[in-house]
C-alpha cells in the first residue's frame, strides 16, 4: 500500500517509537502514583517527555506541557476551560470540527458569541476581515495552523499580532503542521498551543497535549485522581495535574517521546523540506491533467496536503478506485471541515485528499500522479 | 522487582498484548476515517473490540460500548453527561477521587446535591443507610465495585436493586474488579458500567470505556470530528460516536482487545480464584504479626488488595523500605480515597497497599509477608 493519508494518522513510524512503546509496556508503572521503580520510571519518562516537547515548541515551562488523549481533547479543554458567558471568539472557515463543534456548543449552552473569518473560493482568508471582527469582549482567537483539507497555512504570526493588539488570547491548532513546520511559541507569541501525537509528530494514537503560556488559567474538562493533594475537594490548581486527571497514557507518551527524538535528530526543517518537495511534485504532476480541479492556494505556506477532484465524480468513488485498483490510500469526503467545503463549493462532491510524510518517496508520488491520470482518462 | 501495585496499573502483561500493539503500530490507519486498507483495518479491529467487551460485560449492544482514554474520562463523561441542576445523587465513602471530584464539582457548579453512604471503621457501608438517602429526585447512584484502598467489595446487585426500586440509575465503577470478578450488566442490572483498560483487564494505559444500557442518553464531554455527519453542527446523537470525538487510541485498543482474548481464554473465574488465594495468603500471613493493622473486612467479597500499617510508622516510609531494601513495589499514602481514609482514621498516616494479580506467585507473596515481618521487627 502507498500510504498517502498522513493527515489522518501516521501509519509509518520510526522503529524507535515501536521499541519505546514495547519497553514501556514491559517496565512502566503508573506515573506519580508511588515511589517504586516502575512508578518512578514512568514519572521520569513522562517528565522527560514534557521537557522535550517544551523544547520542541519553545514553551517556556516544561510543567506547562499537559498531556491529553489527542488534540480533540486538547481543544475541548482549552475552549471550554477559557470561555464564559458573554465572551466573544473569532475563528475561521478553515477549521476542523474539533474546533467548530466545541465553539457551536459554547454558543448554544454558554451564550458565547463566535464569528468566523470567511474563506474565499481558494480557501484563503482576508486578514483585514479577521481584524474587523475583533470586539472589546473578544476573549480569544482560535485557528488551525493549516487546513486539513487544502493544506493552506494561516499566517500564525499575523493572527497572533492582531489578537494581541486587541488584548485577546491566541490559540493555535497544530494538528497538520507539528513535526513538519517549525513552531515556536515565543516567536509566534502563541498563548496556547494544541498538538496531537499521532500525525506529523509520528507518535502513537491516544497521545496529544497542550502547551500553555505561564499565567493562563484553564479550567479542567475532567477532574479526578492526581496522586497528589488527595484531600482537596477540587482538582489541584497547578499545571500539569490541573488538567491531567487520572492515569496518563504512559505507554503512548513513551512512543511520542521517542518520536520527538527521531524528529529532532533529522530536523524539522529537513522533514518539512522533503514533505514540501513531495507535495509540490504531486501538485505539479496533477494540476495539468484535464478535468482535474485542485483546491487551495499553492503560492504561500502549505502543509503536506493536496485535495482534488476529477470532473464531477464523487470523491468517495475516486478514493475507492485508488485504494482498490492502485493500492493507494487517500481520504475522500468532507474531512470534518464543513465550512471550508462550503466555501470551496464542494459540499456534495467532497474531495480526494492526498497527504504526505517524511516516509513517502518520489516513486510513490509519481505512482499516485499516474493513477490520477489513469482514472481521469477512464471516465 | 516483586510488583504488588497492580491496583495502580498492570505492569505485567501477556505477550499477546504487546504483539497486538506492535502490529497495530505497523498497520492501522485511523478508524472510521476513510475506506483504504489501513483505515478499514482500524475500523474492523475497533468494532471487534467493542463486540468482545460487550460479550465480556454482557452489554446488550456492541455499539453502546464507548472507548475513552481511561475510567476517569468515563466517569467524568457519565456524571457530567447525566446530571442537571436539581438532581440528587447518592454515592459512598469508598469512592476514588475520579468519582468524588466530578461530584463535588457538579455540586458547586451545577447545584447537584450529593449524599454519601458512610463507611464505618472497617470500611463497610450500611445498605439500609444508603436506601434511606434515596429521594424522589435521586437521579442516580454511583459507586465503586470495590474500594481501591481496602479491596472491600460493595454488593452491586443490592445497590442496583435499591436504586431501581427508587427509579434511579445505577452506575458502577469497575476499576478494581474488571478482569478478576465476573461482571454481568444484565444480571446486576447495571445501567452504565465504567471500566479502565490498564488494570485487571491487562491492556495498555490510555484505554478504557463505558458500557451503556440501551435508552440512556449521556451528553458528550468532548465534541469534535467523528468521520460521519460532518455537516451537523452538533455531535452525532448515536452511540458510539456520540461520546467518541476525535481519533481513538487504536494502538491501545488493539492491545486491550488482545488482553480480553487472553482473559477469556483463561477465564475470569480462574483469574479471580488465583488472585483471591494470593490475597488471603498474604492477609493470613500478615494479620498475626505484632504491631500490624490490616484495614477492611475480609469476611465478604474482596478485590486483590490488602492495606496495612506497621504501628504508627508513616506509610510512605514503610513503602520506601519495601521498595529500596526488598525490591517490593507497593503504594503508600492516600490512594485518592480521602473519605475512606477519614473513616478508617488513617488520614495522616495513610496506608501501605499491596495489590495482586494473575501474574504474582505464592513465592512473591511469602517474600512480601517476610519483608513486612522484618520491617515490623526492626522498628
Amino acid at each position: 500500500m502507498i500510504y498517502l493519508d498522513n493527515a489522518a494518522t501516521s501509519l509509518c513510524r520510526p522503529k524507535e517509537v515501536k521499541e519505546a512503546v514495547l519497553n514501556a509496556l514491559d517496565t512502566l508503572g503508573n506515573s506519580a502514583r508511588g515511589t517504586h521503580e516502575g512508578a518512578m520510571d514512568a514519572s521520569r519518562m513522562i517528565y522527560d517527555a514534557r521537557v522535550k516537547l517544551a523544547a520542541f515548541f519553545n514553551c517556556s515551562r516544561a510543567d506547562h506541557v499537559v498531556f491529553t488523549s489527542g488534540i480533540t481533547e486538547s481543544l475541548n479543554t482549552v475552549l471550554n476551560g477559557l470561555l464564559s458567558r458573554g465572551d466573544h471568539v473569532i475563528s475561521t472557515d478553515l477549521e476542523h470540527n474539533s474546533v467548530l463543534r466545541p465553539l457551536y456548543r459554547l454558543e448554544e449552552k454558554r451564550g458565547v458569541r463566535v464569528d468566523f473569518a470567511a474563506a474565499d473560493k481558494r480557501g484563503s482568508i482576508d486578514y483585514g476581515d479577521l481584524e474587523r471582527l475583533m470586539r472589546p469582549e473578544t476573549k480569544l482567537v482560535v485557528c488551525t495552523h493549516a487546513s486539513n483539507l487544502t493544506g493552506n497555512m494561516l499566517d500564525a504570526a499575523r493572527i497572533s499580532a492582531i489578537a494581541h493588539a486587541h488584548h485577546a488570547l491566541f490559540i493555535l491548532d497544530t494538528a497538520q503542521t507539528a513535526g513538519s513546520h517549525p513552531i515556536d511559541m515565543q516567536k509566534l507569541s502563541i498563548d496556547v498551543l494544541c498538538f496531537t501525537g499521532h500525525k506529523g509528530l509520528m507518535g502513537p494514537q491516544g497521545t496529544g497535549g497542550i502547551c500553555i503560556r505561564e499565567g493562563i488559567e484553564i479550567e479542567p474538562l475532567k477532574v479526578g485522581g492526581t496522586g497528589v493533594q488527595t484531600y482537596s475537594r477540587t482538582q489541584p490548581p497547578q499545571y500539569p495535574v490541573r488538567l491531567e486527571a487520572g492515569t496518563l497514557n504512559g505507554h503512548g507518551i513513551a512512543g511520542l517521546s521517542a518520536a520527538i527524538d527521531y524528529i529532532q535528530e533529522i530536523g524539522v526543517d529537513r522533514i518539512g523540506k522533503k514533505t514540501a518537495d513531495l507535495t509540490m511534485r504531486f501538485y505539479e504532476g496533477v494540476r495539468a491533467i484535464p478535468d482535474i480541479t485542485v483546491y487551495g492556494d499553492f503560492s504561500g505556506g502549505h502543509a503536506g496536503i493536496v485535495a482534488l477532484n476529477i470532473g464531477d465524480r464523487d470523491s468517495g468513488e475516486v478514493s475507492d478506485i485508488l485504494s482498490d485498483e492502485f493500492r493507494i490510500a487517500t481520504r475522500a469526503g468532507a474531512h470534518c471541515a464543513p465550512r471550508l467545503h462550503e466555501a470551496l463549493g464542494t459540499k456534495d462532491q467532497g474531495a480526494v485528499r492526498f497527504s504526505f510524510s517524511w516516509f513517502n518517496t518520489e516513486e510513490e508520488i509519481d505512482a499516485a500522479v499516474d493513477a490520477v491520470k489513469t482514472i481521469a482518462g477512464s471516465f
